[in-house]
């Protein structure tokens, strides 16, 4: 008998929201229309709310440029984004943390959802079950590809039905809503600008991640950690027939930067990744390239390999603007931390997972599938201070992979997930009852 | 006293084609409007006119995709595109020949202008001429900005000087309309229509290129052979980060090739040129990149270095894809000859020039400022055959760099090139009937 | 008590051995002097004794070329080598096996010592103990400095104490020396001679490697399967002034490769590494480089890892050999695969240093410094017979680093080693008796 | 009728000096024997003699290492070298110039001889005529492969006839004999030292170089700038499978400035050519390479060029040294420079080799098919201080091509330059006295 009483109509409920959210994706720092209504929706029901630079700090990586922050803001304005909350939000900063305090003492509880989609276009095959239900993404060429909609909901699921059972809570709980967690952008500046500070346990999760419906990994570990740049080489054009020699060729010192960034030797220390995934270069055949663009990550299993990766990517890029006389410039737009989740609130989180219906399999702890987080920023800074911190999978029926445009979850993921995270604050109570 | 009457209206309507053919500006292989107003032209002047398959092979290079042609197709015929030809040149094979025969027995005197654009958004400032008197381009995106528009109104100028003045004919005066000039890629397959066969005397030109209003160049030498190529690597993509193994790196395969390609040693018969101008690779920062496109382009003072050049840079393209384990396609879009004017008909126009009004400098023969021209082909053809072939350059004040947003030229250099063009057939009459 | 009866004499008799061993340093089949000395003494002292073809098969790996060998050949005629064993040693089959049995019936143990030095100037300085003491290598540019003079002592000082105590054994005891060990080039082929079939314990040792005097290891893991390549790329000689055309050039080939070889992507399966250590090329500084030699090894954690990088590395030197046109050879010099020691024998060498004077620490199992072995191919071989393998570290105290100028062991690892392989012995009885 | 006697046993002499050069050949900086040889002859024949430091400057490029300087010393000491002047050439310090002055005044001419040979292994083949012969090296790995020793007989040959024929001289005459030519190094530093200053007529020469027995080239133009550098990257050695990232690549830095430096785009005003020729780099396959070097050369049609493509160069071995945390050091060891017979004296040679015996064709001016010659900063210094200079190339019948190891002469050659350019020096005196 759980402490906490669920409204019959919640699953329905939170199955609407996320469709809602569905159709409505905002890439990372343009979640106006998201955030706004989760806003909305807390402080409704009685939590306290924080949003815009309350809750994140100015220095964030990876910012859309202005035009197309301006072009999604006027896009919620039109789709029912709440004007009170998405004006603190101008310019990008479309974080929120809702607050609620018990009137008994207690720890302080944090769970974090993050809120980002991608620039995906959608499926429109019959056969792709928001197309079938109508619920498919209006917003072209932009999709929840990764469940982060699937997120949004369970976290105001969370909200309303810690709000109908104030009694029962004891100390504080945070309900962390992250923007831009796709190219691990948006966890640093919600640290920075501290809204996990005073946190003692934290809880992190993510829906599917490779495991399948009745699965749940009660701790991730194995985050890599991982920066991810954009470099540009600036030469100077000139008539590749006419007068070779006037130009700087960008592209030659993009040539010998990838080949050399990938020739990075490995490091004894654990294993790393590396990869150009892009580049773009020059304005026509028979012009010297001017300028050349790359879009890269590093990946290392520790801070040790992966500051060796990073810091010997940037000499290569350095040093092959050199080579041909060009300018460098690059910029960190990305990046996530190596992280482990805390032993004993794993064991918390596998306890409250067992009398979960509908989960079967409990894995007490996993390498984390898909590479990199930057909730690792936020459960490093929790772990720094004492605290405890977990980051959870819940497994689903995927209709087909992550970032894939036919990304489809089996949403009874979404009552596993909240039924677990509230068992989870009562192992807690327990725990810091001494109960356990 | 030229034997050829002119009337007086002509420099006016001469101007008038060309800023209608500057407002609508065609590119390459898309010369529908252009070329159907100059066929219903030339075919009111009572010409004889061949247009589409009938002056172009079909084994043409760097044609637009489908969609493309298509959709300047249909805005040719919303713009005064004539139906009659244009629907012969479906597909893009919009080249048209005017032929003239006189009465009087007499050599067959070939004439060649190119019609296309280039993909150059024109100026909007007051300053530039075409803005100023409203013959701006009305396809945004398009430009005559290489001076095109003129060749096409002096064709038409001669036409109508011919179509005034038949007596005067002694054999046969083709004029030629050769799309896809840009990119050299319209001449080869004109040339494999035959549209040169039997050409006795063969005579092309170019206004501006470097030389000021006033000066013309009687006959153009060391034109670069040069051919372009359109590469492209596909390896397999994969995630960077959790099986990089399973991917195969076309960026890495480009990466190569760039640095291969540019340190082919050069040749001891002479200069060469090599640039890898453009290359637009990868899907995504955290994705192995499975594909990576490369423009190319090289060249040659003579046909030995540039074979050279040539087969050096295809196998190191070869070599690159086998490193990496991927799939290499290219395509050969664009080609032009190295070619020398005949003595004996850069003397004819250099003595016909002399006579001209408005030209106070005649070089009789100099090196070709731009490099490549695809009139090689023609006129590589006409030599062949025993025939005479020559390349005049007209010079004009220029606003602007051929090219260039701003490009604009004195117009008249029109009337110029006109007369000249006029006198030279006297010359090669005079020469024929043994009076040279 | 131990059941073989140590003369008081050894220690003394294998400091000797080693000694003079230091002195005749012999490179990897070239061990002509070593090896029959040993054969030799092992006659003398009953065993059967195969030499040669008999123990190692044709196809060798990385054998020095004719001249190398016959100048080693008649280098160890004028030092000592019995002509009796040298004579079926020509062309470099260095390898042999000593074979005793007991009366009583019982399993068949191996073990196995390496015998080659290396070439390395060893060190003139006074404080250099082998300098100091008289036994500095005789032959320049050769150097027993890895250690493989002790484990020649060590392998004669267990065929002594065996030999003189034929009562105690049950079964059959093989002592394989092996040549070739540096660049794994020599186990496999007395693999495929045969020479460990029917092996049930197979123990194989080295001295140092990173431990002090005192510990033990009883069980090496995480040997990385590596391959040992030289490829040469030869292109053709030009004048690089009058005419570079007509050179293929081998460096620009191989410095593709290079780059290309360092930047293949690491496996998600397991650690990996890859190094191009030496390149030597061309002819001169105005001469196209006619050709180019490398010397590379690839390195994985397990199989599948390993052959990923093997391969992609062979595709890569193809690949760029393509580009210039030039013709890649190569060659695998050296092979060792990965392997772990098997828990049981683990257990029973622990148990049996437990026993030791002189071993304080006993490390059950841990990974193998120095990278690769090429014991792993008996080891391999053991196993997959159903047979138990072990590789044993002996600690002991280094003057200088392995493969240093100043190389130098503690000779007290000598009875160490000898020690615990008699013990090890035992203990192995005990097991079969069913005592354990 | 010449103005100069020249005795009968002169041809003779010439052979024997050639010869005897032959036989003892040295490298450039080593020339000890060869020019004490040579300044003793002058010095007995009455010339002013300067060597050592008065005739070279102390900023030299290329220069061996002490010890092979010192063994070189000692070797002449052994061979007939003379104390005299050898002591003056410590160092290296191997040039010499003899001058004589005639009793009329008249302008001052200078001869330049170059002295050095190669690093070749001279055939020992019975049909190379100097083994058949017995003139075969005698100093086993050099070699005059080039035909220096040609140049120095002559020299001598030349010195005796102005000896013997002191009243006809006019003015002055200067000998210069220089050391290493191959390489182009010696004659930059002579100019330093002023050996040309105050020169009206300079005349360099080479025998060979393409043309068959009884052709001269009056005037050789066309030589390229060139500058000849050594570069080394030294990074930092590390086990590459221990610690691979302890390493610093010195062969990754290698690499990418071998691909980058053949990747420099062509100027476009003049033929370049650039060539690494060889690469030495690392110290095993299994150590990430501490060290890598490289020989390479630029050349250039003219300064302009030759600068750019230099310059380009550097960047390059800076940028990629950088890549990869390596130090660059580089040296230039050779250095030439573009130049252009004086069309003048093209005329006088022209003018006296048609008066020679056994000179059938006369070609007032070609290309040098060599490349570079230093002898070009003595030109370039003499006609900048309004002074004419050639460099006539003497045909001879070649066994085998320059830089061979059966390269060899037909001795004819000897006397058809000595007549030349006494010949010379009469035209130059009728012209100086009007009488031309």
């Amino acid at each position: 008998m759980s402490i906490f009483t669920i409204n019959s109509s919640l699953p329905e409920q939170m199955m609407e929201w996320r469709r809602d959210f569905h159709q409505y994706p905002e890439i990372g720092w343009t979640e106006f229309r998201t955030a706004s209504i989760i806003a909305h929706e807390l402080s409704q029901l009685g939590f306290q709310v924080e949003v815009g630079k309350e809750v994140v700090s100015e220095d964030r990586m990876g910012v859309p440029v202005h035009d197309q922050l301006l072009a999604c803001y006027e896009r919620a304005v039109s789709n029912g984004g709440y004007m009170e909350y998405m004006e603190k939000m101008v310019g990008g900063y479309t974080g929120l943390v809702g607050t609620i305090k018990g009137k008994k003492p207690g720890p302080t509880i944090a769970f974090r959802f993050d809120m980002d989609a991608l620039e995906i276009e959608e499926s429109k095959e019959a056969s792709h079950i928001p197309q079938q239900y109508g619920f498919r993404s209006r917003y072209e060429g932009n999709m929840h590809a990764c469940g982060h909609d699937a997120h949004c909901a369970i976290g105001l699921g969370l909200a309303t039905v810690l709000a109908n059972n104030t009694d029962q809570i004891e100390g504080t709980i945070k309900i962390i809503f992250q923007p831009a967690e796709e190219g691990v952008r948006g966890a640093k500046s919600m640290v920075e600008a501290g809204v996990v500070d005073g946190v003692d346990y934290f809880l992190g999760m993510h829906v599917g991640a490779g495991s399948p419906l009745g699965t749940v990994i009660a701790g991730t570990n194995g985050f890599l950690a991982t920066t991810k740049i954009n470099a540009k080489f600036v030469g100077k054009a000139a008539h590749a027939g006419a007068e070779p020699e006037k130009g700087r060729n960008a592209l030659l010192a993009a040539a010998s930067a990838i080949l050399g960034i990938h020739a990075i030797p490995n490091h004894s220390g654990g294993a790393s990744r590396i990869n150009v995934g892009t580049c773009i270069a020059g304005d026509g055949r028979n012009i010297v390239p001017a300028h050349a663009s790359l879009q890269l990550e590093t990946r290392g299993e520790n801070s040790e390999v992966h500051t060796y990766v990073h810091e010997q990517a940037i000499a290569v890029l350095e040093g092959a603007a050199k080579m041909y006389g060009t300018e460098l410039s690059y910029e960190v737009v990305g990046a996530a931390k190596t992280c482990s989740s805390s032993e004993q609130l794993i064991e918390l989180v596998a306890k409250a997972a067992r009398s979960i219906q509908g989960l079967e399999k409990i894995i007490p702890s996993s390498k984390f599938a898909a590479g990199s987080e930057d909730a690792t920023y936020m459960m490093d800074q929790v772990q720094k201070q004492g605290g405890l911190a977990t980051y959870a999978v819940f497994g689903t029926t995927l209709a087909a992979g992550h970032h894939h445009e036919k990304f489809d979850i089996d949403e009874k993921v979404l009552s596993i997930t909240l039924n677990t995270w509230l068992e989870a604050i009562e192992q807690i109570y327990l725990k810091e009852g001494g109960q356990l």
